[in-house]
Formats: structure tokens, C-alpha cells, sequence
């Protein structure tokens, strides 16, 4: 982990560039965090749109992560940003787009060609992440995932124990496969589903929470579309962390 | 209204019970509730299982409320505790537990007489005892309504613009006619869900949240059975009416 550029957001957070090999990420800490005073953790997943896009909402998280007392870090999604595209992904999202345009329902194979190498890809590099995160001082446990590509969410919870508890925002375009992944889930969860979301097939959000083998896991629906969900939402998910974290 | 007796529970909750013609109810105040600084009430609802059995879960929902500046109010349903009983309802209960007994779906016949003459009845009992309430000069306004019987919550709801904001127990046995009755209703709401309730129809529970007319609502599914509220849960609808009563 070589960290590229450090700068201080109004004296409370420390946000601090990296690159991990060829990956990119951002850490924020609370000024608070020390060797001394070690803080948990919190992982920032984001949908694939690139962290140059995903930066003024990523940074949001992490302020309000920070006043609660955790550090945040996050890596740019495979294929995303500057990263090397693979062509059978470009393909898939071409295909997406089209079926989208079309208005025709978005076939299982265009869905696992999309996420399945992308959560094969993400999860071992978040892992990786999460080694070099845990050797800074100033970084305790326990750790917590939160949003983001919900398939790579799942799978990480399921394989690294280091995750402790996850709050998900419910999303269209899951692998079949990944339902079953779900089933062997049993961390806390907290699930965040935008009810009128166009982009989103609620049912299978409704299947997939369903699924987790989680003892406790909480839904949270509200109005508002896929960008909309509203601050008590957002204060919640933040208070399900304050519960598991701390 | 006329207050039969008084006491103070530790201090800071003064708990009166009283009588609204024949109907008892309970009325709890925070000890800071006085003319000069009047309090927001909740109006606690409570499944038609009689105020002495839900007596301890009403007095800690009362705790809870007072500790957060709230005044609560309860009444006896219609046809609970020392109230008469009507034969149809009587006899829509025993076909009830015959059928859940039996394992046989639950007809709309069976639920419609039980539930709609109770709604009938007891939504006009509860705006008198508003009407009584309010015009106490330590409480306030605005209005809450918190759970029990659903039926009763939406109708009050629609019926009611005293009332601004609502928590609603997500149950069955509610009628169809009460689907188009959640279009009308456009206060925000907090709907808790039961996950794995088996008591309940999830399927249902889902559909009225979706026919509620509201901008702002949410649903919160957690899991446990039809009593395993977990802590959390009553957290966030205690968080709902701060948001929405102050």
C-alpha cells in the first residue's frame, strides 16, 4: 500500500490517496485515530461508475462515518475507472444497455457474464485491501462492508470472517447463484431497498433478503428512486454500525 | 373524561387511568408536561387482547415515549377486557381459531366480520378520547399513532388530520376493503414487519405498505416472531415520531 496524496477535510477527517499494485483507494480517518486510540473499520463499496464519479458521495459516507468514530477506505471497482476493461464485461454491459433500451427483460446469462468475474475479480482485491488497512496503527477492528455491487458485498461476507457486520443496498442484477451464497451469510445485515426503484426488480430483493442465513437482518425500505434514499435512512444504517462496531 | 386514579411511576412518568363513559384508558405523561410547556401525544394502540394483558408492554412503550418527551394515550377496544362482547365477533373468532387450527386459509368472510365493525366502533372512540386529551392543557399537538390493530391505524389515519404521523405493527387479518383505504392515507408512516412471523401473511403485510398513499414511508422487516420486536426496531419508530412530532 503506497499512499500518493494526504490532505485534511475540515481538520476532522484525514483523507489519504493510495494505490494497492495497480488499484487505487481512498482512506479517512478521524483526527481522533491513533496508535494509541486505534478506530474500526468500515469498507465503502460503490456501484461500477469509477471513484471519479463515485468521490463526492464516497467522501458524504466517510464524513459522516468519521463523526461517528470509524475510518472508511475504499478501491476503484475492476474494469472501472483507469482500470484495464475485460471485453466479454464490456460486451455484457453493451448487451444491458441494449435489453434496457428495449424494454425486453435482462436474460440470467447477461447478468452472471456481468457480475460473476466482476465479484470473482473484486473480492480477493478487497481482501488485500483489507490486509494492508489492518497493518496501519491507526486501524483496529472490527471491520464492516457497506453498499455498493450487492454480489461482491455477499461474497465477501460469506468467505473473509474479518467482516463482522454489513449493511447492503439492495440491487437488481443478481446472479442466481449468488442466492445461495446468501444462505450462507450469517453475519448481521442491514438491507437498504429504494421501494420505487425503476432499475430495480423489488421482488428479487425481497427473495434475496430472504435468503441471508443471517440471525439478524433488518429491511429498510423507503420512497424515493435508486439515488433518493432519504437521511434518516442513511442515519440508520450509520446506527446499525454504532451498534456492531463499537 | 374522568381521571380514577393517579400514581407516579419512578419520578418522571405520571400515569392516570381514566374513563371515557364506559370505556377505560390510560393516559402517561412525562413529569416536565405542565400548561406552560405542553407535551406531543402518541396514541398507543394494542391488538384486542384486553388493556390488563397488555399492560406491561404498554407502560414500557409509555417509558420510552416519555423519556423521549411524549405524552401516550390508550384505550380499551371495543369488545376487550370488561367491554361487551357482540355475538358476530365472538363467532368470527371461534371460526378463526377453528380454521387456524384446522391448518385452512383464513376466508375474508371470517376477517371482515372481525375486524371491520371493530374499526367501525373503535375509531370514533378513539377521536373522542382525542378530543379529551387535547384538551388537557399538558398536552400538545401534534398527534402520533403506534401500532395495534392495523385496521384501526390506517382507518384513524385517513379519517383523522389531527393525526401527522403514524407506526403501524404490519399484521393480517386485514380486510380487503382496508387496501383501498391505505390509498387515502398520505401522513408519513413507519411499518414494522415481522419477518418470519407465522402468525402473519408477509405477502399481505407487503402489499398494504405498497398501497399506502404516503410520500414518506418506510418498512422495517426484522426477524424474530409476531413478539420478537427486537430493541433496535422500537429504537427507530421511537426515532420516527422525534422526527416527525418535534
Amino acid at each position: 500500500m503506497h499512499f500518493t496524496s494526504e490532505r485534511h477535510l475540515d481538520d476532522s477527517v484525514l483523507e489519504r490517496e493510495f494505490t494497492l499494485g495497480e488499484i487505487p483507494g481512498f482512506l479517512w480517518t478521524p483526527a481522533s485515530a491513533s496508535a494509541d486510540a486505534p478506530v474500526p473499520l468500515i469498507l465503502l463499496g460503490h456501484p461500477s461508475l469509477g471513484l471519479d464519479k463515485m468521490y463526492p458521495r464516497l467522501v458524504a459516507r466517510a464524513r459522516h462515518a468519521a463523526a461517528d468514530g470509524f475510518a472508511t477506505a475504499t478501491i476503484e471497482n475492476p474494469g472501472c475507472g483507469d482500470r484495464p476493461r475485460w471485453p466479454a464485461a464490456e460486451q455484457a454491459r453493451a448487451d444491458l444497455r441494449r435489453a434496457m433500451k428495449a424494454g425486453e427483460p435482462i436474460g440470467d446469462e447477461i447478468i452472471d457474464v456481468l457480475i460473476l468475474p466482476l465479484v470473482e475479480k473484486a473480492v480477493p482485491e478487497w481482501q488485500g485491501a483489507l490486509d494492508a488497512l489492518l497493518s496501519l496503527p491507526e486501524i483496529g477492528g472490527p471491520v464492516g462492508y457497506s453498499g455498493g455491487v450487492i454480489s461482491i458485498g455477499v461474497r465477501l461476507a460469506r468467505v473473509d470472517p474479518r467482516i463482522v457486520a454489513a449493511t447492503f443496498f439492495a440491487g437488481s442484477f443478481v446472479p442466481r447463484v449468488m442466492f445461495e451464497e446468501a444462505r450462507q451469510v450469517t453475519i448481521p445485515l442491514h438491507v437498504l431497498l429504494q421501494w420505487d426503484d425503476e432499475g430495480n426488480d423489488r421482488q428479487a430483493a425481497l427473495d434475496l433478503f430472504d435468503a441471508f442465513g443471517s440471525k439478524e437482518k433488518s429491511l429498510h425500505a423507503n420512497m424515493g428512486g435508486h439515488t433518493g434514499v432519504p437521511q434518516f435512512a442513511g442515519d440508520a444504517a450509520a446506527q446499525f454500525f454504532t451498534r456492531h462496531l463499537k
